[in-house]
């Protein structure tokens, strides 16, 4: 077998086997295949695309190229949840007491933030004393105690993916579905996952800008799940403004706690009832939807996961009386108010300028080495739809600076459009993709 | 200006600005820019293609990469051919005295043999004492002195494109019309050439298997040509069965001086008319085609250009007898006569196998470093259209063992298609391409 010839048959259009995609695959991750050859390939799988079959032999022989978890051990039926990355997104951190409460595991790998996005890991270190560095068995452990833990990557998860999207990145070939899909899906599955639950962010905020697109992604991502005997189903959710209130680390730890406590942001209220029954469903912990949904959310209304939370933080050294206590969290020196110069109603909220304007507070990082400031951020005060007055109070920062820089002032503004006319809320979740099909 | 922006912009199927073209393409050559996005940068430009301003943009950045020759100090017009590969393609050796017959210079930098195609410097060498290897002002003088002149090339001439080609011979993006056709225009006009005659040649025994494929080659390198002033036209030929009757250096050699003798075979000579033709009407020695081929034809009929040959072969060292005496050529020792399995006709003779069946003999290389024999080859003794018998000569294989491989036999048997119907010979010029158009 020659890459030449493989390169060549997708250039023309044709399926390629199970054992040439393994043939490329293996060979890059050993060093056997140059990366000349895997970025003409790229460039050919751009323009001619994989078929669903061929995309899941893809994030096989991704998953096969590093090591893979043993969770076997974790009781339960272990449903991963995967966001493709959204501004102020909390869900992970609010339906981790909710599954665990109904008696599912919630074992999740999670990352850090990069760029305007943030992670969970650095959300849950705003937490005095919150140890996200545990080994497998400690991880094993505390899930089958708690039926709740996180902990950050340390195996060699799929390592093929990390060298493929190196090389796409300075390739101009990033942006293809079966690359992006078999990227994302590698990593979850070599995690260990039996289902999985996906958040495909879609809008001005995200990495897919068109809803078209999102779904086009959604659809390939369930299919590989399929191919690959995981249960998985894919939300296609706006990100045409910041989900929920809160955008920096501390700001969206209370806003989850305020979430669990039935007083949360409607639409992040919304978003994790949705995913969070859609995990329940294939967990087996319910039938369907609707009831899991309706049990959800009597949850969150009478917060009864509280204790649960409180648990989770405990299991992993942090101080559980920080969700009774949000004084306990790093708080900025100085909130800077910020008004609207306009009066009407909110068209769009530019959820990646506020991503970045978070990262530029210190909230996020540029790059991977930097180091965060966990008590920084933003919050929105208004929401797509809603009516301003001029003057009212539109954002707040929250900065350890007490000048604030213009820059930031004007561009964080800016980032709010205003038009006079009535607009209508846009939909927050516009459709489900399973394997019967795509559901709007 | 980023690499990535560039791939980007070509991928999405934009035009590429000069300056962009020209930063890649130095970048590439000077090893600022790596393989890796030069490789997914030519799959882009396969899919995408190039406009025709592109295209010249690519070839003068080509050009720009390395040496330029000065052949300012030769007197009249030079006008280069071009063939693109052909199997018993003896033209530019019959056409190089009749060019300098009627005054204009025939300076011509030629290659060697590589594969089931020879070279001419490689045929000129069957010729006792004939030198190639001339220093640029030795070349000069010849030139200005006798009008004709073959040398070597030894300059660095257009650098890039080697690195170029050798990137795209791995990542499966050689057939890219506009990438090719730069290519070949490339070293041509880097060789200081004022006008070009292109011999694209179409069928089995070519590069280019596709009729429709060969004119757009043609077209491509004509608009190349017209974009840098440089007047360009392009026949296109057939190879579906080898040109002229000899394959191999002194076969070849023997041929050249039948054909200028006005005995050779009639395709072979056809074709020397048409390219001599238009290389004298580029080098405006007749105001036009008809005249000129009359002309040519004359010459060739009554044998007027082989004191022309003397001059040529002299001029460089070689025993000029040669022309009169062909035992002073090497001769193969044995002369193996393959005879028809069957009767019928001649549908088609397969070019490309009697090529590499003469390298096996010794009259090519496999790789550049190969030696070859120059005495050794295939003469044909049927063309496509002809009626055979069986038990008919079909074939002469000329060689230095006593006893034919068998395998080499059959080989150049099966070489020759032959059906009991009646075939229509087929056309040898399927049209020419100028700059006003295409004309078939």
């Amino acid at each position: 077998m020659r890459a030449y010839d493989i390169i060549y048959k997708k250039r023309q259009g044709l399926e390629l086997t199970k054992a040439e995609i393994e043939f490329l695959i293996s060979g890059y991750n050993n060093g056997e295949i140059p990366d000349y050859q895997i970025s003409a390939f790229a460039m050919a799988v751009f323009f001619q695309g994989m078929t669903s079959r061929e995309t899941a032999d893809l994030t096989e022989s991704i998953i096969n190229s590093g090591d893979k978890i043993d969770f076997s051990k974790i009781e339960g039926i272990k449903v991963d949840k995967h966001s493709t990355g959204g501004v102020g997104d909390t869900v992970s951190l609010i339906i981790a007491p909710i599954i665990a409460y109904f008696g599912a595991p919630f074992a999740k790998m999670s990352g850090r933030g990069l760029g305007h996005t943030g992670g969970t890991l650095d959300k849950l270190e705003s937490i005095e004393g919150f140890n996200i560095n545990l080994t497998s068995k400690e991880f094993i452990e505390k899930v089958n105690k708690n039926k709740v833990a996180v902990m950050g990557q340390t195996a060699k998860l799929a390592p093929a993916d990390g060298k493929l999207y190196s090389l796409r990145d300075v390739t101009a070939t990033v942006d293809s579905v079966p690359l992006i899909a078999s990227s994302i899906m590698s990593k979850k599955l070599a995690a260990g996952a039996d289902g999985i639950v996906l958040d495909v962010k879609t809008g001005d905020g995200a990495f897919m800008k068109s809803i078209d697109d999102s779904f086009k992604l959604a659809e390939e991502m369930v299919d590989i799940g399929n191919h690959l005997d995981k249960e998985t189903i894919a939300l296609v959710t706006n990100m045409n403004q910041p989900l929920g209130e809160a955008i920096g680390n501390s700001l969206e730890v209370i806003e989850a706690f305020e979430t669990l406590k039935g007083r949360g942001p409607k639409d992040l209220t919304d978003l994790c009832i949705t995913v969070a029954g859609h995990m329940l469903v294939i967990a087996k912990i319910f039938d369907n939807n609707k009831l899991a949904e309706n049990e959800v959310r009597e949850v969150i209304e009478k917060g009864k996961s509280l204790d649960k939370m409180k648990e989770f933080i405990a299991g992993q050294g942090g101080n559980s009386r920080v969700v009774d206590n949000y004084d306990l969290l790093p708080v900025a020196q100085y909130k800077h108010q910020l008004e609207s110069p306009a009066e009407g109603y909110i068209s769009k909220i530019e959820a990646e300028e506020l991503g970045k304007i978070a990262m530029m507070l210190g909230a996020g990082r540029a790059v991977i080495t930097d180091s965060i400031d966990h008590s920084v951020g933003i919050k929105v005060h208004k929401k797509q739809g809603d009516r301003i007055k001029k003057g009212e109070h539109i954002a707040t920062i929250y900065s350890n600076e007490d000048k604030l820089n213009s820059n930031i002032e004007k561009r964080t503004i800016d980032s709010f459009h205003v038009t006079p006319t009535k607009v209508e809320k846009e939909p927050l979740i516009y459709g489900v993709v399973t394997k019967e099909g795509i559901k709007k």
